[in-house]
């Protein structure tokens, strides 16, 4: 597949930090770093640009769920790079402080990515707002799109349709929920009721599908497209950006330095955290549930992979009637 | 996706044998045949039918590599079962001996398949006549596709179209190679040059796309679709039984024992044999070779991690000019 608009959206570290707290190191950002912008891929995403707290402190959550400009900056500097990626940043509705958020001009950050679900939506619009008039490229993304109320959702891609701040709009599979079908219909929803909006697209991998899925989004025309290196990502991970690189046929990407960096930081970083699909993320996702009892489950040594009983305990009839 | 035509295959202990030689216990091949009789899968193969010689033992090479009556009948024996699935094994051209073969109704199986690369269609066709003439069910399985001249399996499409005693033709995806739209480009080749026959196909997962592949092959129509439970198979494995089972609406079928079986046989399992996606067979299917060399790298426990070293040598021109 070559299309010449297609964009391709690292987030390894701001998914794969999601496992450990942002707890890398920073010759590990750097190296992921450096093989990013060897590579061709056009957006780096750092991390999380929450408000620091007393209780949410950089010491226990890690500096990229904080991204200060200093640390993004010695990161930068360390790599050599013709064609650096655009860097970009993520918002969670509610968590944020934008009266920090310098101008454009004065950050090394050029996207501010807004998440919030549906309920959210004029949140997120008034933060992307605001990234825009300090002169960021800004997005939308819309988390657990399958599990949102159809009507609903197409409300707030009509109201993000309205927005000229917002440049991009995603499609978010929060739960790895979706089939390919699913995500050509929900594609044909975000184009019928946000037609003057670039969409973009964010997979998981809890049903094996993520890489697939990201295909699909590709051939109904996507362009803007989530992968991190080796999937690493919370609970099933994500789109790999190795095999999403292979697809592509577009002469300016190069996967060589994605792979270069898989041997020598994530085989090694796969000895102490988790990542990746298994049966039991695979029932979660099948049954479009939030992730967090899969994870939980994960997180017990003696259970983790008891998939009979999770499917048992995930599809039970309550003995609380509510029908 | 429901579609009263659709029948599922398993091909657990044939597929996955192929990792070990066939050393299951009987208990596990016990457990597996239950878990397929309860869960309503269509068929059930339980191996390759080879031929036995003095260097091509069952001792060396396990039960399952010969598929004896008596071995069959001793597990279907075990299960009481109500709809129990049809019964297959496998036939390689070059490796078999036919006249060993007895009529259908003096054995438990219900169907032979002859896997072949392309420049063995004769001799596949062969096979499967004859099979037919004893009274079983017959497929022809082209190994490889992705990797033969279009012409010649063009020809071999049509070869097979004319033969009334194959029942199914499958389109094998041996080396894990094929995108979506690939899948959708050779079915069509096969509609197109076999419009007679039913097809089936057979998945690798090579760029972690075993499931999705075949639900594109779903949507395109095929109606025999072999998984294996837990992904188990040489290399990458293939299309997980319980992903597909989740995404098949067909009431006939029921998930829970195959997540009952994997709890208990496959997690045990899988410490002492490997199977599934990782970036060496990833590089393997994008440059669709045969995964031998994926292979050996992995069984190298200092190198198997070395995606990097792989994907240069595997992409290397050679010294010796082939211009």
């Amino acid at each position: 597949m070559f299309r010449k608009e297609i964009k391709v959206f690292d987030c390894t570290i701001r998914d794969g930090g999601l496992i450990n707290n942002y707890q890398f190191t920073d010759d590990f950002v750097k190296a992921v770093y450096r093989a990013v912008c060897e590579s061709g891929v056009d957006f780096f995403e750092f991390g999380k640009k929450l408000a620091e707290s007393d209780e949410y402190t950089r010491q226990k959550y890690g500096p990229w769920n904080f991204c200060d400009d200093d640390d993004i900056q010695r990161i930068i500097d360390s790599v050599e790079c013709e064609h650096r990626p655009l860097i970009a940043v993520m918002y969670d509705v509610g968590r944020v402080d934008i009266t920090k958020l310098v101008p454009r001009d004065e950050s090394p950050v050029d996207m501010v990515r807004t998440a919030c679900y549906v309920p959210d939506i004029d949140k997120g619009i008034d933060l992307a707002r605001r990234c825009k008039d300090l002169g960021y490229l800004t997005t939308i993304n819309i988390m657990a799109a399958s599990a949102a109320i159809e009507n609903d959702l197409i409300e707030a891609l009509e109201q993000v349709n309205a927005i000229k701040e917002v440049d991009y709009l995603y499609l978010v599979d929060s739960f790895g929920a979706f089939y390919s079908e699913q995500i050509t219909h929900y594609l044909n929803l975000y184009r019928k009721y946000a037609p003057d909006k670039e969409l973009g697209f964010h997979a998981h991998n809890n049903q094996q599908l993520g890489f697939a899925n990201t295909q699909q989004a590709i051939i109904d025309d996507v362009n803007l497209l989530d992968a991190t290196i080796n999937g690493i990502g919370r609970g099933a991970g994500n789109c790999n950006l190795e095999l999403l690189l292979n697809f592509l046929k577009n002469p300016k990407f190069d996967v060589r330095p994605i792979y270069k960096v898989i041997q020598e930081e994530f085989i090694p970083l796969r000895k102490k955290i988790e990542w990746g699909f298994n049966d039991i993320y695979g029932i979660s996702g099948h049954l479009n549930q939030h992730p967090r009892n899969a994870m939980k489950l994960r997180a017990d040594k003696r259970k983790k992979d008891n998939a009979y009983d999770f499917f048992l305990e995930s599809t039970r009839l309550d003995d609380v009637d509510i029908a």
